[in-house]
């Protein structure tokens, strides 16, 4: 990355501490030189690790002023030892960086069940806030990878009334992803300034827009965050209903844009698909039989297989539950249409059809004819790598 | 097989009728010599093939005489010719046979959209009935197949008051099994005699502690299709409330020992699991939990990878929405507790569990400790090989 990426006020380190068994960065840390009000998203399963439940009770006083976060072991299912080892670890970073331990959140990724190596994390401390750097994202967005094979940060400049502010979002994902965020980490830092309220709102709006519109393998983890910091570092505020649009459209490009990575780079995909429902009867419906599609085995194999297999769409948008009538619908592979009224377009058709799947990356569009909503998922296939990362994941 | 498989006044027969490419087996019939009752259960895909549609409404008058199956060819989203060829399919049946057309069933598994070639039909259908006999259930289970690898049929003998009836079950399945019974079909045949709403009652409960049981890919088919005929042709009737109870009783082997079949015979299984939820709070938080795990990508590639991922089968566990306490749940591998409390319990007990997935077949048993409830569902591993079959399926 040759554009030199920052945020007023805000470093960030990754360095290797030996969780990972290969060597790799996995600790890492991102620290405002001032508190920070802050807003964040976490997973809605029934299972959360530790350093989930810490923040959710932290973040509720609205100020944050480090995030510390390990990859390599998810301190999830690891009883109250993982309580303590999460508050461990932010404790020695607050510690060291001299802040309020209870503005430093936490964050873990990686196999569940086994209990966070915290002597290597509390050794490996000084050197980790030593690191910090107003360059350090990149070394982050390195240390907080599983089985990512490329580190995603997004970084845009705008303005508030002609007051410039910087966003910048680091990213993980790969496996167990779908709405609700599976797996995901992703840290966000402005230098405007916000109150915690408004960081929520916004934030969830642009959550909504992005990481809840994709998936990869259908599957929800435990340990999904994201977290919003503004330290207001930057001369610009939040103050008008403008103001609010113009954050919320930065921050839901820079999300999208994350949201696009992190599906591209899902374990073993060699497609990107845009699946878009339109002309459902609601918003909801549209949803529902897109995430059916994109969430389908026999589809995913089909994308994999660079197959036009169209009936296998209609299949799988008739099985989950919203009514549609077959004799209704088109489906068209980017501009090519496929089906028409429910049946196929024939053999010139499906040639077209093909050659668009043959691309690394186009869109699926079903076209339900039945009402004015629509909703667009996006999605990648199953390929022969994904069972071969995944059988072999803990060995 | 050695023993011989009949039911009295039931023929049935298995021909090739160029449907398939590689000239196997594709066109089945099952006739009864007297007209029978008969009830069906069909797939709730909104999406629904031509034969479904036609026999649903066939099927309403309680009478049937016989059944013409063909595979290679679902007959779905192919529009009106499509039910045309449907009725076509059937009447040629009919007028060869010299019964009522209406009394003929029709029914179809294959690829999706490609209208059905009812000229080889047709032409092949003076053979095929020429070709029925008392023992031709076998050719029939053959002529039925997709991409299943051996032919299911399951016989029983039982008594009602010392009177001896029989039960033939023929079954086909492989991919997109999931509950709603996706592109399996399903014949029975018995030759005690019951009228046609206590046959739908009696199915419909076997359907549900059988095929509704089942899941090898989440996905559900337009074309699944389970029929019961009873031709009254033993000594053998229902009349009182334990004659039900028998008859229920072997209709549930039967259909429980095909829907295991099935899935064991799933595209690229190598295990055969059984995961059983106890403990919830209602049956159908047991049921929903079940089938979270039992569908998620992340546990079945585990399995392949004979990896006790426990970690995936609670995060699993808590995706589907029930309410659940993670620090209140066990879990065993057949006899072994893997998970205490929510905890792992070391490397002694993954070494034995690890042992018991190297079997073909087991049972992994998830308690919540919450209620009294408990569900079962049938499921197998996502391997190398289903991606495999299922990127090249119509290549």
């Amino acid at each position: 990355m040759s554009q030199l990426i920052r945020c007023k006020g805000f470093q960030a380190a990754g360095i290797a501490a030996g969780i990972k068994k290969n060597g790799r960065k996995d600790l890492g840390l991102i620290f405002s030189q001032v508190p920070a009000t802050v807003a964040g998203v976490f997973t809605r399963n029934q299972v959360q690790a530790a350093p989930v439940l810490l923040d959710r009770k932290r973040i509720a006083a609205g100020t944050c002023q480090a995030v510390v976060v390990n990859s390599g072991n998810a301190n999830c299912c690891t009883g109250p030892q993982g309580m303590i080892d999460a508050a461990a670890m932010a404790g020695c970073v607050a510690e060291q960086l001299g802040i309020d331990a209870n503005t430093v959140l936490a964050a873990s990724t990686g196999v569940i069940g086994v209990p966070l190596p915290m002597g290597k994390i509390a050794a490996a401390v000084p050197q980790l806030v030593d690191a910090l750097s107003p360059d350090g994202f990149e070394d982050l967005s390195r240390a907080i990878m599983t089985t990512d094979t490329v580190p995603k940060m997004v970084h845009c400049q705008a303005a508030l009334d002609g007051k410039a502010f910087n966003i910048l979002g680091i990213a993980k994902g790969a496996g167990m992803i779908r709405p609700d965020m599976a797996t995901l980490l992703c840290f966000i830092c402005t230098d405007l300034q916000a109150p915690p309220g408004l960081l929520y709102d916004t934030l969830k709006s642009a959550t909504d827009r992005s990481f809840n519109r994709i998936t990869i393998d259908g599957d929800m983890s435990t340990n999904d965050t994201v977290i919003l910091m503004a330290n207001g570092l930057s001369e610009a505020a939040v103050e008008t209903e403008k103001h609010r649009d113009i954050f919320q459209q930065e921050l839901d490009r820079i999300m999208l844009r994350l949201a696009r990575e992190i599906v591209k780079d899902g374990e073993g995909v060699t497609k990107f698909v845009e699946i878009i429902v339109t002309g459902a009867v609601t918003r909801e419906d549209a949803r529902r039989v897109a995430f059916g599609v994109s969430d389908s085995n026999l589809v995913k194999t089909a994308l994999f297989g660079q197959d036009a297999n169209w009936g296998r769409i209609l299949a799988a948008a008739g099985s989950v539950g919203v009514p549609l009538v077959p004799e209704h619908m088109d489906i068209y592979f980017d501009d090519v249409r496929m089906v028409r009224q429910g049946m196929g377009c024939g053999e010139a058709a499906e040639k077209a059809a093909t050659s668009v799947l043959q691309q690394p990356e186009f869109a699926i569009t079903i076209h339900l004819n039945a009402g004015e909503q629509s909703a667009s998922v996006f999605t990648c296939d199953l390929s022969i790598d994904y069972v071969k990362i995944n059988a072999d994941y803990r060995s």
